[in-house]
């Protein structure tokens, strides 16, 4: 006699007990149904089939193939491949058979290149049996194949593959690596929009279900998930074509940043990520023991940078890693990021540097509408946006910060009639400004100049015509970029002079013997260091916003926030 | 009266009070020096001097010169420019004053562009006085200038300038960033070879202290310093030929990588620092704090790489930052690093990886040794090498490990005669293995393959054919690169069968349920992985051991030891 199951002591027991037996239960059926694969795979293979040698799993494809056909990705297959024999391997992503003797897959490889396959039995060399076709047809989606076919025109275009013109009549098939039976996030989930951001697990296991429960009640719409599902699922979640394509955008802002910096004579560094002294502002800084001692975690390479250009380097840029401690779970923040950043010497004026920053910038925002067409296309499939407008050449949009406060004061929202010159601009005024802006000067890309030296850290250089704003505080060469009313970019030009510097240390309440601050200084007292600027660019804000994503983790690769380390 | 200095209570409390004394006696000779300075700056500007408006400090060059003069870099500088006037900004490193009306001066920027400067006092326009001969010749050295001067052909070669075959004729001098007149190191010292790498201030300091008595013995040559010198002087070590000269190689490495493999498809992407498990064995890794969790610093982006893989990124690369908690105090150790690694499927055979990575390592050699003959060559006259000697194309050499092994016993010292075929090698085998393959090979470059089981981590895949060694430790299809015997590379095929993988995990005794693991298997359970491999390079020791430097702490921007992290 079956022993009852102890009855839970509380409702939320028994949905714990519900939630453990359901997963234990998914998890028994997933072994038997791959189980049940493997076994048919290894009877079809022991069979006496005359196409027995031309399909099966095989670990390597090593031998598999003739001589003659031509390994070939599907991102480059044409016209002039049409009735030749090739290879392709790629992620089976659907299947059907028609009948007995015919079926059709999906290959799918290099983020969204598609292709059909057709299996048709044949008992003229080469061979393939009814069993051949079944069993490729049944073959569970996102394996990993390699298969043999002639390239040939279907009778239609296939709608719903990018090579439309083209199919592949499959003659070989083999399985290099078997997916389950029952993926964890199928690829139409990870290709839906992510429901909910959060990393409690609770609300986003809420999300989750009440999608599946959506999506029930529609038969072509898989549902979609939460950001914590499609980490769970790290490949599947790569492998949507939706995620492939922001990595590839995320890549080419990356490149052209380098090569309109390089172009410029900008020469490459490597700040470090441990450091010494939590010398740039002591809170949201990551703390670790060091043998005996303890090190900090870089929240921006700045003092690098100038220690570049105090040693010689004259224009240097990073892309690293920087680190904040903030416990902030909201789609903007990240423990964890990366930095493009530049430094570099000035000759007249400090608008040098922000020539430079609003030229790689709008050289990036061009370059990727220009070459990542189709990516972008594919982003805003699933998540919509309007393009960025920018500014036509030479219309590009600079206001003071004073000047951007008025605008905000007399054409912005009533709340914010009354803010000040002198005071830093709050997120919720940013984006306000951002809609005046597009309203008034076509642009979603406009840089605010001159900001209050209460709203700039020590090392921002004052303007030296000592100009003022609100109530007698001087303004700095400093300047905030953004896009869609949020900010990508900050910097300006540093004091290069050690008295100075030391002088705005002590008034921003710094002690300038206190560990970290004393090295800087040091660094200008020690030797002459040339008049220099820069600014720092957040790389994963730059993709999201340009893309107007709904969260800045969908940018990154793998997001760190504050509840999430993991994979 | 004045009081006596109270008696020190040991010997070493007066040796200590004598220092302290020391270093008192410099700051105030230095603060004295520069006031001087300033003070006959401001007399001379003051004076009615018919140059006046022709030198002096500056905080910016905005108004300084005339439209017509060219603002050109040094390195720029060619015979089209004889007899045109322009602008030069500059650290000035050298001066001297011939008469009352004469005076020298050497000008360097761009790392070691370096040209001459004359300054003849004349009456008529452009003015220059005796007064302002004297003051330019009198700039404290490495002061950042900006002169006005006309391009002129000498009458014979400088020879102690790289451009030698012109010389700026200054009718302006404006100083934008003075020096002290008592630098913590001079330029001279910055470009002996470091003496020392210790991070031990007293053996540093001794070291210092003999190198500046040796020194003084001698008339022309600087004394050396040490690296905690160098280290503390961190602008000055910058701005050293030898140190920009590195600096320039390693980045054309990176370049070089990146360049070979975006032909090829790979795809850039960024592995996390901040990782939720030590995955990759548990010691040698940093842990810190993390939102009342705890959060490891990354020690490989391994596993990230292989999540690329799975999510159908095809081929990938990074160049990303990677941290040893290791208290190794060594020339060959750090603590955080860069590691240049890639992954990518493989068709038919892992040799397909082997030959990828042979390829970007012999394309990055030969690439240096073509575009940076001349920083090679500013390394070599302060540490001497031997050119690195590659292979003919067509020629590399790939030997087994048991091949190795066995040319060590029989072609090596005799303290290697019986090295085992099983157990991996030890550095001293390395390094003399290095020394037996030049000799019979003629390259320092060459890959040790199919190393035992017993050296590789458990995601190592095993040699399909069951091939062993020893005493029947199976061999792996992973290798080693090495450049003059020591190890520069690591890599091989992974497993990307979730059972193998499982089972390897097991016998290598670890658990594969525990954090970080579970994680890594699940992404090879949840979906199919396709064969991959890949490997990963350590960029300082590619740079350190190609130029052959006598510590890997010289190849980096700010080497992070145990004992050190600042600046």
């Amino acid at each position: 006699m079956e022993e009852e199951p102890s009855a839970p002591t509380s409702k939320k027991g028994a949905k714990k007990a519900e939630a453990k037996a359901k997963k234990e239960a998914l998890k028994a059926q997933r072994a038997a149904e791959l189980a049940a694969a493997t076994a048919a795979v290894a009877a079809a293979s022991l069979e006496d089939d005359p196409a027995k040698d031309n399909y099966g799993n095989r670990p390597t494809t090593a031998g598999a193939f003739g001589p003659d056909a031509e390994d070939v990705e599907i991102r480059a297959l044409d016209d002039s491949y049409i009735g030749k024999t090739v290879v392709v391997r790629a992620w089976l992503q659907k299947s059907r058979i028609q009948s007995a003797k015919i079926g059709f897959v999906e290959l799918r490889k290099g983020g969204n290149w598609d292709i059909q396959g057709v299996i048709v039995a044949s008992d003229e060399a080469p061979v393939v049996s009814r069993r051949m076709v079944k069993w490729v047809t049944s073959i569970n989606p996102e394996s990993f194949v390699a298969v043999e076919a002639k390239v040939k025109q279907p009778l239609e275009p296939v709608k719903s593959c990018r090579v439309s013109g083209l199919e592949l009549h499959i003659t070989k098939c083999f399985v290099l690596a078997a997916a389950p039976a029952m993926l964890g996030m199928t690829l139409g989930t990870a290709s839906q929009p992510i429901v909910n951001f959060s990393d409690d697990s609770a609300q986003a296991g809420e999300a989750d279900a009440a999608k599946v429960a959506e999506a029930a009640t529609e038969t072509t719409t898989a549902p979609a998930a939460s950001m914590l599902t499609h980490l769970d699922n790290i490949a599947m979640h790569k492998r949507a074509p939706v995620q492939q394509a922001i990595a590839d955008i995320r890549i080419e802002v990356k490149r052209l940043f380098r090569s309109y910096l390089e172009a410029r004579h900008f020469k490459e560094f490597e700040p470090p990520c441990l450091i010494g002294a939590a010398s740039e502002g002591g809170a949201n800084v990551f703390r670790l023991p060091y043998f005996g001692e303890e090190a900090f975690l870089a929240q921006s390479p700045q003092f690098y940078k100038q220690f570049e250009i105090a040693g010689g380097r004259e224009r240097v840029f990073s892309i690293s890693p920087v680190f904040r401690a903030e416990n902030s779970n909201t789609p903007r923040h990240m423990t964890e990021f990366t930095g493009l950043d530049l430094e570099m010497e000035i000759k007249d004026s400090y608008t040098e540097v922000l020539s430079v920053l609003e030229g790689v910038l709008l050289f990036i925002f061009r370059g990727i509408q220009e070459r990542c067409a189709n990516e972008i296309e594919t982003v805003r499939s699933v998540y919509y946006s309007e393009p960025l407008l920018l500014p036509e050449p030479g219309k590009e949009v600079r206001l003071t910060f004073a000047e951007a406060q008025k605008l905000l004061r007399e054409e912005g929202p009533p709340e914010f009639a009354n803010v000040r010159d002198d005071e830093d601009m709050s997120t919720p005024q940013e984006k306000a400004l951002g809609e005046v802006v597009r309203t008034k000067y076509k642009t979603d890309f406009y840089v605010i100049d001159k900001f209050p030296e209460t709203a700039r850290p020590f090392y921002a250089k004052v303007d030296d015509s000592g100009a003022t704003v609100g109530d007698g505080v001087r303004v700095t060469n400093a300047y905030d970029f953004f896009i869609r009313g949020q900010e990508v970019l900050s910097g300006g030009q540093r004091i290069h002079d050690p008295v100075e510097l030391e002088a705005r240390i002590r008034a921003k309440g710094v002690d300038p013997t206190s560990p970290g601050i004393k090295e800087y200084l040091a660094a200008f007292q020690q030797v002459g260091v040339p008049p220099h600027g820069g600014g720092g660019i957040g790389l994963d804000r730059v993709v999201a916003w340009f893309l107007a994503l709904p969260s800045v983790h969908l940018a990154a690769y793998y997001p760190r926030t504050p509840k999430r380390l993991s994979p």
